[in-house]
């Protein structure tokens, strides 16, 4: 079969690949429909993540149609359409049963990063049972791609650690596309404003197609007077840090009201700052997390019932066979004006 | 009528001030009973707590009993005898409404910071309504100051931001008069094992007898490896910070379990480093907290069933005319081996 | 001034009676500018209330100025502009300070029942501080009439009771105002399903346009066969009583899954049978609940921010003094395809 | 080997039977050490649990060292001491992964009902990675015994749902073994008060000695009347019904506060009346549930930490030849002052 292979930093080349084969009873072998580039991707070609080793197929997004099972394997059989998670889990760990996925004590996230991942015409999942979810008929399979990282990581790191209630005032720092599957799910808790910040015009009006009640451009705007002026310098209930820099994790410091929830999604290089000699007092919340893809089966049902559609996050799509050019477009995503692009296994 | 007056930073005097009289219809006038020193108390006599002026009278902890109200009192009056809340709560603006009575439009820590407080033979009482509690006959009169802050902050700041819960592994930074309160209400929902760390093996050994299962002087002890030792390298389900340097909130960062709660407890006078580059995926929630005393209604529940015992906390006991006497002892807390001190108006 | 006295089981008049004044310095008087009738109005009539006694004036919504403020009042002054909520919260004793407005053990739901009410000229309301809110420029008062009562009623009893999350299948039995109430601030949370029943097709036509996705006329459909269609035999995570009879709680207890929530709103004047030889093991919570009104603020926000049109629950309009003629609308609601009615006094 | 067979309505066996096999990758064969007499056991001999049918091998409970395992089974090897839970838990259906494991598409309450079960010298258990737990080292096998089934149902059903909470009135209703689990776990949480109603002076007293502060004869006192003397007429916070009878759910109805939870643990052969017609307004919670055991991790660290002695609850031992003569005891438990029995197989 054909797989994207990276090659060690600054290196990846789509070539033959051994397909893949049943390694444990719980695993299952997929064939490839549709996939997808994530960010972290990106990360794993310029050297960010040095666990994963020259000769790995990337990728831990996609849909596709299970070819084999394990014998351990009862919930999914052959023939079955099925969403991969980005996250495996074992169902069976303390991490699992508490809902944790992410830290999974013989999974997590792994595709793509510890074992072969997505982006390929075939691809072994292990803990089928508890790692795939099997599509209803005539559910659209682009929009369920958005499903296996990027709309759970909004929504749980986001959105439900940041309590997003009914009248809320909250703020998405970075509109790419996290910080919108951010604001296309925090719109399940009917905030009343919702600021979006980010430095790009293009992204920022998109953000505004999708629900952002007001936008500030950071590049040139003052974020913190602006915030002050529309709140009455009280701040925002919620701020999702959805960059993964100092600056903008300390600019959700400086915005947040008293009581208020710092969810951070971003993926964090460096330390940052902690201004407790302000915030002790300031009875704030601040969360982590990877995510856990634990509310899939939610994400599911809203799709389903046409409450969430993910299709607006896809700007662009390439056969799975051009994919070197998909992340040529995706790895200049301001220039091109992407989000998330759609390769298919044609 | 007598009281402790600051005189500006490093000074004060037990001497002659007017006794207070109602300003507004819902004030009330105490007649002091029983008063205490705080941390605090001497965080404003460094001149850490610049709103503090020169001849504001200190103390916001205490019991006595009601000498006159204003009109607009209905639930207090005269002859009452009442606990007084370190936080004034008007009752009726949005954060008294949602249970945050330190961020009070109105009030919040005031007493013996913008107006005169509790260290002296009488004190005026702002929102007499709502920031006093009736004491149930036979209570206790000394185990009831110690429900007036400190009992109040380990409970909401330590242990319910830091979701104890049955079974859990936890630790106190910091074996302080905070820190063995948080120990002390800790107990309220059955950790497995609480774990306390301090430098000073007295105040250690009080940790012990008032529950702690294990210790460790962190002027001697590898912190990080005993805990790791303590819970198979997994860390501890809360961490709870009761000391208010970077470094002791740097140590709850290194002992957290993915999952974890960090609450901090204490008064910060500098920023920290946040330590996103691993944290971010860890799936933790900080949580900071200016003391509500919105529990104060559970914990006279609790004291009233003999299922909280705050005498423990009181070391030293002095007439409230002896106060420079008993600042003296609590402000040479280790040597004196000093956790509360009761000062009586006779 | 003019008012509508009850005068006893069956009989009401549009009468001269003495405007109120002042008799507590937490006191307000309002001159009424608009108020509308509740179904609880009608039952008084009925003589089902009988706590409500000849020569009281009835009403417990609406909006208007303030004309005068007792000693005691300090959040509102002569001249604001204001939404008075049905339940009178004096905000000091225990109910109060868990948010259980509803059963402050000073006020409550007493105007209109046990002090007069907000169908007159003017009508005087305890608690001034604590129970009537600000109206921010520019809102729309008929809206706001609708938070006085019957919204909060809808979300607070039916709907965060239920605890409606994403992707949810509800149902909500009974498609009068307070159902419909429930239908409008159920969407806040973004329920994949809500199924309507009602045995009347223009109340089942307005819940369609108001958002029900599916309805069931229960006078000639079979509903729990309909239901076991469309949830695959499962029931609904939530249902919402909304009427007040045994047969519609049954049906709630017939349709619900295992897991879920039947929230009651219905006002009964019967016992009901509860399946506990069914329901015992079907791991499900039955909540009942005076609405508290302890949502108001964040109401306000919500329509205030355009997520919440109330204006959509007025199918009629009166001036005040025609209000006899009002009640002769709302009281034969099903022939006059009557929601709510506003009453304005001009 | 030897097992105890139902042969029918009130027949059974101390028989030989076929010694259980692996029947499916996920199962496991377990040599019981240790079981026990659950009074559904009798039950079922009495032939209210029709779905048994004659020829079963009962008991739902107990301990024991796995022997051989299925090739899917991966937590759980040969030779591990483990803990078996009443419910076998799938671990992948969408019960399972919201942790309500009594409602498992694949399990649920199987052992002793459906298939045969833990009185017997061997048995085999489904789903053994998610429905066994490893027993740490120096851990008491009797005492474990009781995480089987009653101190998880007396803590998830009663104490978990009733949301016992610090200071807190509370009742249990029945003083049988599973309502003193639940006074045993009620007490992680320091409730105030816990008064205990039950027809037997015996049991009473057990129910003081385990921690009840308060008990009621329900037989010679009037027990609404002294519940009002506790509490000031106000009713408890929390009754958990754990009898299963009429008479004393509607007890619940009369004694709870406005604002307070139901919590039924009872197994209901009849439905009951539920008095809407005053409870509809009171802001009540209604809970029923099977026992999910999702917290058995956490009543083991439980009992490791020494906060929860389960071997209280167990009055009498046999050897698990004897089984005969411990139905005799179990089944006259008042005349013989029986709790739990232990049965070992010697």
């Amino acid at each position: 079969m054909k797989a994207l292979v990276f090659k060690g930093p600054g290196q990846k080349s789509w070539q033959e690949a051994p397909k893949p084969t049943l390694q444990s009873p719980t695993d299952a072998i997929i064939k490839m429909h549709k996939t997808t580039i994530c960010g972290t991707d990106l990360h794993i070609l310029k050297g960010d993540v040095p666990e994963v080793t020259a000769g790995r197929i990337l990728g831990h997004e996609g849909v596709g149609i299970v070819e084999e099972t394990g014998g351990a394997v009862s919930n999914i059989k052959p023939g079955d359409h099925v969403l991969i998670s980005c996250i495996s889990s074992c169902g069976k760990c303390d991490y699992c049963k508490k809902g944790m996925y992410s830290h999974c004590s013989n999974g997590g996230w792994i595709l793509g990063h510890l074992i072969d991942g997505t982006q390929a015409e075939y691809v072994r999942t292990p803990f089928a049972d508890t790692s795939l979810y099997k599509i209803p008929p005539g559910m659209d399979e682009e929009a369920l791609v958005m499903l296996s990282d990027i709309l759970p990581t909004g929504f749980e790191c986001g959105v439900l650690n940041g309590k997003v209630s009914p009248g809320d005032t909250i703020a998405i720092i970075g509109a790419g596309p996290v910080g919108l599957a951010a604001l296309l799910t925090a719109q399940f808790y009917t905030p009343g404003e919702i600021i979006m910040i980010d430095l790009d015009d293009n992204r920022l009006e998109v953000a505004r197609r999708f629900g952002a009640t007001r936008t500030i451009n950071s590049s040139r705007e003052p974020v913190i007077e602006r915030i002050n002026e529309l709140t009455g310098n009280k701040g925002v209930d919620c701020a999702i840090e959805a960059v993964g820099v100092p600056a903008t994790f300390e600019l959700c410091q400086s915005i947040i009201a008293p009581g208020g929830h710092i969810a951070n999604i971003g993926v964090h290089g460096k330390s940052v700052t902690l201004h407790l000699e302000t915030l002790w007092a300031q009875n704030i919340t601040i969360t982590t997390r990877l995510v856990d893809t634990v509310t899939t089966p939610m994400l599911l049902k809203t799709v389903a019932a046409g409450k969430l559609d993910p299709l607006a996050l896809i700007t662009h799509r390439f056969k799975l066979s051009e994919i070197i050019q998909a992340y040529e477009v995706f790895g200049h995503a301001d220039r091109e004006k992407a989000l998330k692009v759609i390769l298919t296994n044609e």
